[in-house]
């Protein structure tokens, strides 16, 4: 497989604000244009935009905004793994030989349709995610025998990784006592547990083997690419404390990279609720089943950043179609050495997590210098 | 660049009904199932739903609905141009070897929203496909010295061909003197000069070589890719007279297919209204710049069915996201010599053209045996 390397990257800060979806596209692609002035727009042979917003024809739009006229140009949504999908297609365009360079923009507004989970009837009336999280984190607690406490210490460890990133959401931190007091959603959901909606975009450059190298002295390769969709139901998934598609996905990624997860540097987790991030922890391998909280308690008390450096989607917000591409662009600063404040030490090889409603689907990619 | 096959297909009728995506989608993959039972659903690695629908996280639903748990899935949106979109992301994940066998399936319902181009300021308050289409009729008309008389073929040739087609939208001929007659919409536009929104789905099955013949005897090879963006905005055209993107496009893909356009033995053209066609077909090289309407008329009374064969979108009706998938669906059975009694003599290579909004963004594919 011809490889793919990731030569240049954009981000807005995620904020609250009410912008329009074109800006919000606009403004990200045009700081990776900013921060890589040396790109030639001409070679841009496919425009891709991740997004669960209503609006068509936005990757036109956005090519025409930025001064782009590509070969190939559409919008892709898979909901929360919209951004992850987008850049596994850059990937087979590249790799195939169709595109040399792909931009990829991801953006959402805080209003987006894509966290309403409309067609699940299995969900009777609650078609929120957070009825889902509610009942993993049901489920698994009781399973693992994990406490209110031990889980609300995911949120405590991101709010807290998100204070060294300054395009976060959150501005503060909290204590456990915080999380534990913080709205009552459900029996099992706190406000501080849940990723906040908000507006934000992530932009993306990747390029192939030569022309990378022609763009930056530095790209990062994607040497591995693992998905996998086992249902669009809730119900049908294969057990309430544990994420199959994630499992099989991080297989496959690790597979393609001929790596194994103990020489995983760096990690983004797809944490939309507390309780995604020991699960999905536990899928990946990074630790034994039920022993995600262990691994996630002893990162926090030594205050390492391994995992979620840039602060989650529980410390960033989580625009639907930005977050998958942000996540990727965060393992990509970290493998640069560019990460400011929160850089770890040296990392090699880094892994990106993102999932869908419920973990019924996932897509996983291993990033290397 | 490794070999991509087309290996199987089901198509629904295209009606007025109101039928809900979920089930357009069920139906008309059910049918690609239907015909090819022998299929292995396990071997699919990825769906893909071609839609303007604003529903979310429809590959995932359609893939449980109809028994798949592919990698990949997710939607694609490029407003008319969705569907060959979509196909050529299923030869990128094939070609490049991250997938084996991909599933297409377009779908869409008459009240697509894909039909207001809410986004293009520059339209004024004229956002309907109609009011670029009469500009573009206007112009071509002055500009070549092309009657309305001349136009109304295009609409008489396509619903007569059309009627040869059991799923097409249109179940009657029509003279010069009944699309004359029938309503104006703007002073260049009457209703029979423009195909019809409708609800409708098509789906396609693409293989790599290996799969391909081990699943079929007659697999239909893409030979050739091009596709083209050159702006959003329909007052970004170059000429109102002519088509940039579908020049480019249909010269990238015979480049890459090493043919010529005089090869070229069949052919589906996005004809969205009667001018479309000869613009089209000049774009593209079959004719003379200015002489489309020539070589229409001469088929048209020779009755040869070369150019849109299934009745084109005036005849069929257009579902946005289906369209371009049920084009390439009619230029692999012609090649497959299964297209009945609209069958032309041995055709060898035939051509696909899809577009958007007045020819900003175009797709061309070339097919062969």
């Amino acid at each position: 497989m011809n490889k793919v390397g990731i030569v240049g990257y954009g981000n807005t800060a995620f904020t609250k604000e009410d912008q329009k979806i074109e800006s919000i596209l606009h403004n990200c692609t045009n700081q990776l244009f900013k921060t890589n002035s040396e790109i030639n727009k001409n070679l841009i042979d496919a425009v891709l935009v991740s997004t669960n917003n209503n609006s068509k024809y936005l990757s036109a739009i956005l090519s025409e905004m930025v001064g782009i006229q590509p070969k190939i140009a559409h919008s892709i949504e898979s909901l929360c793994n919209s951004g992850t999908n987008s850049i596994v297609s850059a990937f087979s365009y590249i790799s195939s030989g169709l595109a040399d360079i792909v931009l990829v923009s991801g953006a959402e507004r805080y209003d987006s349709p894509g966290q309403i989970l409309e067609w699940d009837n299995s969900r009777g009336e609650f078609k929120h995610p957070i009825f889902w999280a509610s009942i993993f984190s049901k489920s698994y607690k009781q399973k693992f025998n994990i406490s209110e406490e031990d889980l609300a210490i995911v949120s405590v460890k991101n709010h807290k990784q998100a204070q060294k990133n300054p395009n976060a959401l959150s501005k503060k931190t909290y204590s456990v006592e915080d999380v534990l007091n913080s709205k009552k959603l459900t029996e099992d959901l706190r406000l501080l547990d849940c990723s906040r909606p908000c507006s934000g975009g992530a932009s993306i450059l990747l390029a192939s083997e030569e022309m990378s190298k022609k763009i930056t002295d530095e790209p990062i390769w994607i040497s591995g690419i693992g998905q996998k969709t086992t249902s669009a139901g809730f119900t049908k998934n294969e057990s309430l404390f544990s994420m199959t598609s994630t499992k099989h996905a991080g297989e496959s990624a690790l597979k393609m990279a001929n790596k194994n997860i103990s020489q995983v540097d760096v990690a983004e987790i797809h944490d939309a609720f507390s309780v995604c991030e020991p699960m999905a922890l536990e899928a990946l391998g990074f630790s034994k089943t039920g022993e995600g909280m262990n691994l996630i308690k002893k990162l926090h008390e030594t205050n390492n950043f391994k995992i979620n450096p840039r602060g989650g989607l529980i410390g960033c917000g989580h625009p639907l179609g930005a977050t998958g591409v942000s996540q990727t662009i965060e393992i990509v600063k970290q493998l640069q050495q560019s990460a400011d404040n929160r850089q770890l030490k040296d990392p090699e090889v880094g892994l990106v997590h993102n999932m869908s409603a419920a973990a019924t689907s996932s897509t996983v990619l291993v990033l290397e210098k």
